[in-house]
């Protein structure tokens, strides 16, 4: 595999960034987000403490072998940036590193222009997304899940072994974490009654998922092997697949899950590629 | 309710509609086209055997107190049209109604530049579709499934009798009607074998349905009331919703049918208005 220079694990930045961060010159994440003196959404990345204005850094040439558009950096989501492809993404990582380097003078006076410290701006939902599909990927919740449902006999269905069992999820009720939601309302059958009842979902539940940033698309009917799988796959963020369990319970058979998980979908703003 | 002069019965075009067809001058639909001599998507309307330009009919300023934009009309798809709101459109397709009547001379000598024959134009997928949702809703078919699924014995679940059952579908797998599609390969159960196997399907179904056009936005949390819901549906079109019965039949429990129905489902390309 190509060595990726952004993540040499020897490479020091000239921004203070604390021992603990999640976001060390080895880990440039994308972004999108607005300040309130510039209220116009834009793509970022983040180091330590702070969000990375990128248009602001391709608008002072500091990309310019990279030959981005600054409609690409100008933008509502990360979409564009994602479409032009792995290998140009790479190269655009590479470079934030180089230039945040603590070797690398060349954009270090000019900080304070693109510089924010992350408490200070608003980071808004990273990508527009076309659909979402959520997969039962742990054995230990698939059988959990099941008994909750179908109790422990018939916990974990026979297919569950042989493939990737999953559901299409609502992909315009995705939201970015922190945004606040609504208790849903809904159609349950409580235990014992013999006609469901409406009203506010008392039995709300989270699971903390990781979810794949598909940032290619491909041809109907084309398939895309395992071993091309990373060539699509733009990066991961932290996902929360909100579930009313009641509204579920009583909806899933036999079109799976519906309202019970379609009011919100939270996801993290900051997306890690796959390199890092 | 308000009357539509678009769909005054008496009214006659001075366009030739043979009595058969289904665009005679009270059902004006939308779609989207392009053209051999002129292949930029635009926005279209049909009237008997022709298709009509609203882009060019817009920039012969036929449509002027209207104030619609060239943008709106020079277009991929109906989505800017839409979420001008009911009342616009309307007053569009009245305007349309007005213009083709053989009683009004403002467009006839024009008409060489907007009529285009039926056959000699490419029909486009007219809208962007966010979010599918396919719901059960003959009894007749949600029990006739059931029993292909499960027998006789548990063919409607008891859900069914109380509320909407419903699935999201694969939003990017919509297509136009005509469109070639694969045979879809997957996992299926042979009767009475103990592994699955892998291959094409072999049970390829499908279904004729009817799907509304949802063309305005909602802010998530917000209800929708029944009373409300005809201010948010922009139009109908013909909907096939293509199976793969066996690969579905292997894959659907307990979180619904998926890569069974993901592979293709095939829209009409004209959007009838609720209004027609």
């Amino acid at each position: 595999m190509e060595k990726i220079s952004a993540n040499d694990p020897t490479r020091r930045s000239w921004v203070d960034v604390p021992a603990d961060s999640d976001f060390p010159i080895q880990n440039l994440p994308f972004g999108v987000f607005r300040t309130p003196s510039n209220p116009a959404p834009r793509l970022c990345t983040a180091i330590g403490n702070y969000v990375v204005d990128l248009a602001v850094m391709n608008y002072l040439t500091l990309f310019e072998e990279l030959d981005i558009g600054n409609e690409v950096f100008n933008n509502r989501y990360l979409n564009d940036l994602m479409a032009l492809g792995k290998a140009r993404v790479r190269a655009l990582r590479n470079r934030l590193a180089e230039l945040f380097d603590e070797r690398n003078e060349e954009a270090r006076d000019l900080s304070w222009h693109f510089l924010h410290p992350m408490d200070k701006v608003e980071l808004l939902l990273p990508v527009r997304v076309g659909d979402y599909t959520d997969f039962y990927s742990s054995l230990e919740h698939a059988t959990n899940v099941g008994t909750m449902f179908r109790g422990p006999e018939n916990a974990l269905m026979p297919n569950w072994r042989h493939l990737p069992v999953g559901y299409h999820g609502r992909a315009s009720s995705i939201i970015v974490s922190g945004t606040p939601i609504h208790r849903p309302l809904g159609q349950t059958l409580p235990e014992g009654a013999e006609s469901p009842v409406f009203g506010p979902s008392r039995l709300m539940d989270f699971e903390l998922e990781m979810a794949f940033v598909v940032g290619q698309s491909t041809e109907l009917g084309r398939r895309v092997s395992t071993a091309e799988a990373e060539d699509y796959i733009f990066g991961l963020v932290l996902f929360n697949d909100w579930s009313a369990r009641d509204i579920q319970k009583w909806e899933y058979v036999p079109l799976g899950p519906f309202l019970g998980k379609s009011f919100a979908s939270t996801i993290s703003p900051w997306v890690v590629t796959l390199d890092a």
